[in-house]
């Protein structure tokens, strides 16, 4: 297998110049030839679904069906993207015509569009080789803003970032596409030096807390500093109430077993904690279905590595007990834990952190009122489930305004595991879930992280941009708020 | 005259405590109700109108005209958020109901709202003692947010902003809102201290680069980062074409030396650079229009000191000519430099740096070329203005095109001071414009610097909040996605 060298800073140069020189020429274009060139991306990936399937399972110990379904999101999730451009409500067109009679003095005529911020550098993510990955929902959502992409490869995948780039790029250029509008980069510093580089205009990332908060800390330390969309560390908590334990506690068991295994436990939404009542009995059940889970080769030996010690640390804390384990052999083995509340608020830092990888642990409480202190000894989440019946409708309830502020997406008696792509779909949340607590990097709304509102006053027809022109050329919705 | 002492500690932490407790009983009012209350905060200060100018008059320098104009634009501003919320769509609520035919496997039912961030700490702007300061439009906007404000009063007009604070927080309190929603507190120490305090979830901030730049530093940093809006620095250039100034070149020097010059300079969209065809043939009327602006008095002494310290630094750059200047009294003396771009470009750091007062510089330009050039030169602006007529449409959209990857507002044939608050209004634009170029802080936009949003999964109807109910009891607008 030859080995992937680091790009050089000569070649990064290159990158990130064409980038920069690609910006207005593909920005510019109606959405509705950005969206005929993002198909066109989705089909070539499609298309070589043969090839890069196995040269991904090579490099991610994932299974073939998995990759699949994988890459299968993945070309939805262009299609998505190029949808949206047809659509064209995402420009946020609005005309608001002059008013002579406006209450402050005379009102100019005013139109606000949306525009491109220019070139985005997205951080590709180790645990999702596609869709979190060189064509994943960073990239796809940047070049349907108009935005060129300098995609940094993840170093757990460089052979499939690499032939994944090319296959963009052919298709981009195929299509039409001006040229320098997609770049693959390899190598930690190739990263952190494009980061810095003024050409840059915006930066997404998926992965560690530790990882993403220094990138973060690069972008805002820029003389001109930029929006960092990090998505970095979720624990993901899961409270079930007694009546939802009463009414299908072992169905409880086996569902939160295979989502917080499944994948080996590699999901952002990966639930950490399941949070029941102290007289739930289902220790047996939980056990018995950990032990049947399979063990599972991590993404990579680094990640491997670090499960093993983070697992050691958390299994070592006073009052935490193993409720099931399997044997050390090369795979991540799932291990269930268990402890209460009161151990978990005096160890916050050593329980209340994430660990990636197959282990999870179950929290009993002693009463409601612990129940919603422990609710409220969260950081921010990607997700917050809750798992009830009508019998415990003011409980839930105070469960669901605690943890409404602390997660970007609450789920009633479902798994956090599985994010649809959807307009209505947020897959975000307060520090440290992301960065940037206001936006998406899953579903439709993840556009809106690479655009930037502009306003026209009193700008003529022909030096307006298409999408504000009263003939609407790109027959795009426009607002209109007419004078009283 | 009484002096206003600083905040003490033990009053800011009163302050953020009880901020942070009203902060769901704030945010979980129907919007309608808190419209209420923000009228009830309109109305009070038209009521005190009487008593509030002559208290600005004492502490800014302003005439009574000027300051009555601002606090009616103040209250026309508390109105208009009012407004924003009687409408609802502020909140976004998108439904998606479920769909078990969906491509990717069986998809939830997934609605999306807006969710108030939390406590937010705003930063009072000198210049505008009303519109920009205790409540202003960052107040304004938060509170229609549904988030608590803690008020730090700018050392200009102390009396004036606890003043308005008593007035803001009876009305407050009368028209029924919760304890604790609005609170004023003064001192530099005090502003950094509640911005590292966990309990404030967003800060806002109109001002300098040095100290706007410092203060987004310290909301990065925090363990926890928070949404630093900053509307910093701009120099808000306009370029006129040879075309222009045949046309009407005595207008725009008349116009121009109005907008330059108006409010002693001290607005954020004084044009600082004017750049005209070498051979304009106005350099007599633009100094004679200079000479007869008025000295006016800053709005206080360490403005008036910075005006002189930058204004000898920029008339001492060699290739720098005075235009037109008058005798320094005790006023600000409006100041008209001249220059041309190969100076301009040659001495970027003196020239392309904000002068806060009534300073400002005609650059003439050689050829088409030349003009690109300088208009390629600029940082981010908040505005940027065009000059022209149909026969040079082509330099024009060369300019446009330009001015627009650099400016939040583009203004054709106007001059940027005077901002309409319009729900196509931008007030906003690149670093160091401001420090988050995707939001306003003037328009009804605004209220989405205060906004999250948080995605229901399959969550039932009692347990959805109220702008998610498919009964709708707010009567908001919802977005709704059907399966097809």
């Amino acid at each position: 297998m030859t080995e992937i060298p680091d790009t050089t800073p000569a070649e990064l140069e290159t990158a990130l110049q064409r980038a920069a020189e690609a910006a207005e020429a593909f920005g510019s274009q109606p959405p509705a030839t950005r969206a005929r060139q993002i198909r066109a991306v989705a089909d070539a990936l499609d298309a070589a679904s043969g090839e890069l399937v196995p040269l991904a399972m090579t490099e991610s110990n994932l299974s073939e069906g998995r990759l699949t379904g994988e890459l299968k999101r993945t070309t939805f999730q262009l299609r998505l993207f190029a949808g949206v451009l047809d659509d064209g409500g995402y420009l946020q067109a609005t005309v608001d015509s002059a008013d002579p009679e406006f209450p402050l003095g005379a009102k100019p005529d005013l139109r606000r569009v949306l525009v491109p911020v220019g070139p985005v550098l997205v951080f590709a993510a180790s645990n999702f080789p596609f869709a979190f990955s060189v064509a994943g929902g960073d990239t796809a959502s940047a070049l349907a803003a108009g935005c060129p992409v300098v995609l940094k490869a993840h170093p757990g995948h460089p052979r499939l970032s690499v032939r994944t780039g090319e296959i963009i790029t052919a298709a981009l250029a195929e299509s039409g596409a001006p040229d320098g509008v997609f770049h693959v980069v390899l190598g930690l510093e190739t990263g952190a030096v494009a980061l810095r580089d003024p050409r840059v205009k915006a930066a997404a990332f998926t992965g560690s807390v530790p990882a993403g908060r220094a990138l973060f800390d690069i972008a805002n330390s820029r003389p001109t500093p930029i929006p960092f969309f990090g998505e970095l560390g979720s624990l993901n908590p899961v409270f079930a109430t007694p009546g939802a334990i009463r009414a299908r506690g072992a169905e409880i068991a086996k569902g939160y077993v295979t989502s917080y295994s499944g994948n080996a436990g590699q999901l952002c939404t990966k639930p950490g904690l399941l949070f029941l009542p102290a007289d739930h009995g289902l220790d047996e059940v939980l056990a018995e279905e950990s032990r049947a889970v399979a063990a599972h080769k991590m993404l990579n030996e680094r990640l491997h590595q670090g499960y093993c010690n983070r697992r050691a640390a958390v299994t070592e804390v006073p009052g935490v007990r193993v409720l099931a384990e399997g044997s050390v052999d090369d795979g991540a083995v799932p291990t269930l834990l268990t402890t209460d509340v009161a151990t978990l608020l005096a160890n916050r830092e050593a329980l209340l952190e994430e660990v990636f990888g197959p282990l999870s642990i179950v929290v009993t409480y002693a009463s409601e009122d612990e129940a919603r202190r422990a609710a409220e000894a969260f950081e921010g989440n990607l997700t917050a489930t809750l798992h009830a019946e009508d019998d415990d409708a003011e409980f839930a309830a105070s469960l669901v305004n605690r943890l409404r502020d602390r997660a970007g997406r609450l789920l009633f008696n479902g798994w956090p595991t599985g994010v649809a792509v959807s307009p209505a779909m947020h897959h975000g949340g307060p520090y440290p879930a992301t960065t940037d607590a206001r936006f998406t990097s899953v579903g439709t709304a993840a556009i809106d992280r690479f655009l930037r509102p502009v306003t026209y006053q009193n700008v003529p027809q022909n030096l307006l941009p298409e999408p504000l022109r009263d003939e609407n050329p790109w027959g795009i919705p426009q607002t209109r708020h007419e004078s009283k």
